[in-house]
Order: C-alpha cells, then sequence, then structure tokens
C-alpha cells in the first residue's frame, strides 16, 4: 500500500453523546503518530461546516483542552442535521476536499451519518480523488448493526439506572401504597434505552425498582399495566415504572399523542410519562403520581458516564485513523465482542454501505413473557458496558470541561449557499 | 446539668434529600460515645412510626451500612407527610416515648417538623416526661429560618448546576440560532434551587448558559421573555432557560395552572416547562423547544452531592445529641458561617418555635435588574456549599447503597389507629 500523504478531517454529526469528543479525541492522538499526516482539521457543524469551508486547526489546541475532549459531553465540533440532498452539495464537499488536500476523512455518527460517509466516499472515488473515508460509529439509540454496541449508549445507560436507582430510593422512603413513580425515557422506535434502566436492579433481586419498564416493543394494554401497578404497589407500597417516549398500542399510535388530543380535539401538552400519569389517575382512585423526563441530561450526563464507554469510545476514533493509514476506506469501525466469560472487545471493520440505513432493533427474546422486564439475555450483554467511572475534574463545584480555540483554516473557495 | 440516661429516638420526616441519612449516620455515630444513653432507636415514617410503635434497632445495625448512609439518598427511616392533629395523637407520642423510655428524641425535617417537635417538646414537659428534644434541619428548599442554609440544598444545587451544564454542551452542539432548551426544577414558592442553576456559569462569564432564570421572585412578563430569548438566541445561537415550576404571572396564576386549562376548561398536562414551550412555540416561529424535568433526582442524586454538604449533615447529626447530652432541648441545630473570606461554619442552636412555620426567603437583592439572572451576593453565599465532590462505591456499574436490617424493637402498647 502506497504511502497516502495529506490532511486529516474530523466531523461530529448527529445528537452529541457524552463520549462522541471521546472520539475526536482519539482520531487526533492516532493521527499525530503517522508521519503522512500532515494537517489535521475538524469541520464545524459536520457536512454543514464542510459545505461552507468552515474548518478548524486541530493539531494546533493545547494537549490540555485535547485530554479533556474525553470527559467533555456536546459535541466540541459541533453537529448538524443537515442531510445533503442536491448533486451540488456532493460536488461541493469533493470541492473542498481537494481545495484543502483532505486525504483521510472520519465521520463520527449514526445511521444517517454512515449513510453521507458512504456516498461521499463512493462520490471521491468517482471522480478520481484518492481519499479514506471511515465512520466511527455514535449514537445513544445503540441501533447501527453489525457492531456489538454503539458508542455513546452505555454512558447513556448508566445515567439513567444511576438516576433510576436513586429515584427509589426516595420513592420508597415516601411511598406508603399509593405512590407511582414514571420515568419518561428517550427511545422513539426501540427500548434500547428503556431496557438498560434494568440494570438499576441488583442480581437476583427481580422486585427491585424499576419495577415496570415499557418498551416500544411492547405494545401498550391499558388494562393489563393498571393490573401490573396496583399488584405492585399491593407488594412494595410503591412502583417505579420507566416508559419510553415511543411507547405505542395495538393500533401503532403513540401512547404521547393519543392523551395529546382530547374529545374535543384540543392538543395537550406532555409525553408518553404524562400521558401514562394521567392514566393512573384517572384508574387508581388516590393514588398519587410524580414524572421525571430526564430528557437531553440522558444524552450528556457525562458526570455518570461509563469509563468502559469513554475508553471504547477513543479507541473507536484512534482504530479509524488505523485503518484508514492501512488503506482501508468506506468502512464503519464496529466493536466485536469476544466468546470468552470476561468481557473482552476489539475493533473491526464493516463497509458504510452495510451499516447506513439499517437498524439493529432490540431483541424480542430479550424481554421477559411479562412483557415489563428484560430478560439475563439482555442483563448479560448489558452489564459489561457501563463497568467502571469517570473522575471528571471539577472548578468550583462543577464539572469543568474541554472549550476548544477554534482556530479557523482559511478559506480559500468562494462562498457556498446552503 | 444531672446525667439522663436514657434511650434515643430519631425520626426523619417531609420529602429526602442527598444527605438526610448522613444527618441519621451523625446522630447515631455521636449517640455511640455517650454512656447515659443506652438504646439508639429509629422511628419508622416519622411520626407515623412513633404512633404506631414501630421502632427499629439502629445500634444493632453493622458499621458499614451506618457508614454507607452518608451517601445513600432517600430516607432510610422511610419518612412522612402525616400532621399531627388530635390532641389523642400528642398524648399517644408521649405514652410510646415513656414505654421504650425515650429520653432524647431527634427529629430531622423542614419548618413542619420542626413545628411537631417543638410541640412534642412542650407537651413532654408539661406532663413531666424529662426529655430533650432537638431538630435536624432537613429541606432542598433552603427556607428554614436562621440557618445560613439547609442541610439538602446544597446538594441539590451541584446537581442541577452540573446537569445544566452538561445539557449546556449539548445544546451549544446543536444549536443554529433556533433552539430553546428548558430545564424546569423544583421551586414552588422560592427559586432557591432555580437562583442555584447560576453557579454553572463560569466566573466572569455572565453570558454562559444558563441565559435565562425564571424565579416565582419575579413575576413572569411575556412579553420581555419573549424579547429575552430572541436576544439570547441571536448571541448564542441557542438559549438555556430554567424555571421554577412555581413561576407566576402578575395576578399570582400559575404559569402552569394558566396552560393547565384551555379555553374550553379542559385541564391540560405539564408543568411550567412545558407552559414556557408552549408559549415559546407560539410567539417565536420555527424555533426548536427541548424541556427536561429532572423531578425528583434533584433530591436524591447522591451521585452528584456536594461534599461540604454531606459533611454538614452529618454534624448537624452529631450536634443535636451533643447539644441534647449537654441538655439543651426544644432547640434546632443551625449552621452558622464565619464572617472570613475563607468559608468555615459552626453550628449553633435556635430555639424550636422560632424556626417552626417561618420562611426564608431569597433575597430579592440577589436578583440582578434584569429579573433573569443573579449576582454576586447570591453566588458567593451558594458558590461554598456545592465545593467538592463524594465517591460513592458501585457495585455492577451502578451505586451501591445503604440497606439497613431494621430489627423491630418489641411493641409493648396496645395498637394505635391513625
Amino acid at each position: 500500500m502506497a504511502e497516502l500523504v495529506g490532511n486529516v478531517l474530523v466531523g461530529q454529526s448527529g445528537g452529541p453523546t457524552s463520549v462522541i469528543n471521546a472520539s475526536v479525541a482519539g482520531v487526533i492522538s492516532e493521527a499525530l503518530n503517522h508521519e503522512c499526516i500532515e494537517e489535521i482539521y475538524g469541520a464545524l457543524n459536520g457536512v454543514l461546516g464542510i459545505l461552507q469551508e468552515d474548518l478548524i486547526d486541530l493539531a494546533s489546541e493545547s494537549q490540555q483542552q485535547i485530554r479533556a475532549l474525553k470527559h467533555t459531553p456536546g459535541a466540541a465540533l459541533r453537529t448538524c442535521r443537515y442531510k445533503l440532498k442536491k448533486e451540488q452539495d456532493f460536488e461541493r464537499m469533493i470541492e473542498v476536499f481537494k481545495a484543502h488536500n483532505i486525504r483521510y476523512f472520519f465521520y463520527i455518527g449514526g445511521n444517517d451519518s454512515q449513510d453521507t460517509a458512504d456516498k461521499i466516499s463512493k462520490l471521491a472515488q468517482q471522480q478520481g480523488w484518492e481519499m479514506r473515508v471511515i465512520g466511527v460509529p455514535k449514537t445513544i439509540d445503540n441501533d447501527l448493526p453489525i457492531t456489538d454496541h454503539t458508542p455513546g449508549y452505555a454512558s447513556a445507560v448508566k445515567y439513567l439506572a444511576t438516576t433510576v436507582k436513586e429515584i427509589a430510593c426516595d420513592n420508597e422512603a415516601m411511598g406508603q401504597g399509593d405512590l407511582v413513580s414514571i420515568i419518561e425515557v428517550m427511545g422513539r422506535s426501540a427500548g434500547w434505552l428503556a431496557a438498560g434502566a434494568a440494570l438499576a436492579k441488583r442480581r437476583d433481586h427481580p422486585h427491585d425498582p424499576p419495577h415496570l419498564i415499557l418498551l416500544p416493543e411492547v405494545p401498550f394494554n391499558q388494562e393489563k399495566i393498571i393490573e401490573d401497578i396496583k399488584r405492585v404497589l399491593k407488594r412494595e407500597k410503591f412502583c417505579q415504572i420507566v416508559v419510553a417516549e415511543g411507547l405505542v398500542d395495538a393500533d401503532g399510535n403513540y401512547l404521547a399523542a393519543d392523551a395529546a388530543t382530547d374529545s374535543f380535539g384540543h392538543a395537550q401538552l406532555g409525553g408518553a410519562g404524562d400521558a401514562l400519569a394521567e392514566i393512573v389517575g384517572q384508574n387508581i382512585p388516590g393514588v398519587k403520581v410524580r414524572v421525571a423526563k430526564p430528557g437531553l441530561a440522558q444524552r450528556c450526563a457525562a458526570h455518570a458516564a461509563s469509563k468502559t464507554d469513554v475508553d471504547e469510545a477513543f479507541i473507536a476514533g484512534e482504530a479509524a485513523v488505523t485503518a484508514a493509514i492501512e488503506g482501508h476506506t468506506d468502512k464503519m469501525v464496529t466493536i466485536l465482542r469476544g466468546d470468552g466469560d470476561h468481557y473482552e472487545t476489539e475493533t473491526g471493520l464493516a463497509a458504510l454501505s452495510d451499516v447506513a440505513n439499517t437498524v439493529k432493533k432490540l431483541p424480542r427474546e430479550w424481554i421477559n413473557e411479562d412483557g415489563v422486564s428484560m430478560n439475563f439475555q439482555f442483563l448479560r450483554y448489558a452489564q459489561p458496558l457501563i463497568q467502571g467511572e469517570v473522575a471528571i475534574p471539577h472548578d468550583n463545584g462543577v464539572p469543568q470541561f474541554a472549550r476548544l480555540e477554534k482556530s479557523r483554516v482559511d478559506k480559500v473557495l468562494p462562498a457556498y449557499e446552503v
């Protein structure tokens, strides 16, 4: 393989996670090891920044700040949800790559972003612009195929399980048979995150909270759930419920949308958690209902991140660079789990076209027959992912996060209208 | 002062906090130092447990579990919101104290609980039952008078400021001029907690998020706030707002209640955060609005507790015992702050009757003239309280909390109907 000399460009795309910046740190750290890499650039706001030639010089950032990226949530390069549509957009991207001699492009993101990377890679090949494109997996939704799991998922789950366990302590202290505590978690189409709340239970304590996990995979049956709640209230004196925002009934209607329109057609506020609270209040007289909705905190609570996750996100960034240097292109880094009893992973590569726009579902056989709890297969899968805590430096009592200088790379092309 | 020989009873009351169990640990730890104290009992569910003679033997718990109380949220003795009404209730309490030779009673709670302790103390005196009653302050609301601040407040604020800062990282990464991020925090009548979110800002960076703090102390002016939001969006490309659940308009109507009934009188779901989201959506076309509602996590996120707070809660428990041994009664422990530049505290005592049913308000002069941010006086007050982190032992990736054996003390009285 002939050595390809040129510059690196790295970008972040889609919703941030607690560890997406650790992958950037991994890319930079590994890129510095290779003489054939001359400059290390970052694209601001993902593909938007490429289109608009908004590039920054990452090699000039202080080592301190790059190290701090490993515990900084959000997306230090900023992100976008812009989907390249026009052929013109793709042409422009190649122009920018050429103008800045980008020979290595790393894109950190979920399904859509891997699809984008795939298209860019193929167009560059068509145009004879030698460039290696490697995707780095990222999403709290854990729905990327081929990879065992996706960086970002474990930290979201660790934060959720921690929060669920703490709220359960509070509920238990207050509950005298009449308290229903609902926590609404992210997950529109799959219950990966909600399922993760099961990790709050101690081993071999199936009655530990959360008592009921309502997943999008299991159609909501109001009568059954009300009976489930009453049974738990009787036994435990309180009932803690984790509900995925994407909960649907047997007809596929969102629970949130159901409650969101009353009989007069008035739109009402609130998501699945509030909708469930209303149903519980109407069907179990005298019960107290509390709703929590951690919202975005699920994908950015770096202070409660999984060390395993942070480390894997960093390694995925490094692996992307190593693969590109070795001559691979049009691939995404995957995480492969060993077969042994002891949790071990290594990285692999999958074709971007095999990853793009495919979704990994939560296996139905990991959900218990009761439809509201997870079995040992899920626990065996998820438990190793949330091991280890991250010590975050604090300043004045709050976490201290990286702040990049973002020194701009000079623009050399005419402006482009997005 | 003649030595008073007998048993200790400790109870917890009202809403739990991240550190209310640290105060129990402080009581137990100090009680063990005194020969005149024979048994150390806990009342289950506060006064309810006393009425029903549901007492547990705390001295028989393992030292390991008592130590773990220092980082365990909820209320290990469980709590209640039962308000003693009938004279019969008070009579019964004294009966139980006599039956179990309770000579030292420590009640950990907020305003109502201190009032209860005051009444119990006075009735015991009337009846000639020699008993020392000391209250231990507790509430995330920080509204107890005389004491500089209340254990529980600082940990709630540290968690909030941390969460606000993390969500801001996420918002900043996504924001392209069109993102309004709302975090609804506890605080029905006072803005102590919402104000604490200001600690997420770096020193001398007034434009750091949170950009707007909406307090119950400042009547909601829709037109002004919409202008404030537009200004921030233009400057920062996103706008992060912290809103107290008890936000009211100039007529004293809750914002949440306003939105909660539409023109047809239909009740709607959601609190102040959702109501504000609706107002923003209606008045700033094209804007994206996200709402988070940490809910109970604010008072139980022990994994993000303030070490200063945990230590002070423990010391307050110890001080209650020391004061009682010294002969004090009918008092509440207070925290007194030194005048020096360096934050230092010692404990004091206040008459229960001076504490009970009085509320400490957030000083208006600590709110900036813009009505949506806090000035240096508040920061100087609050910053020292959130210093220091607590390392919590984890088991299988989630925090490990104390679980008391709760060995029951034999009942000796006839049952009592509550």
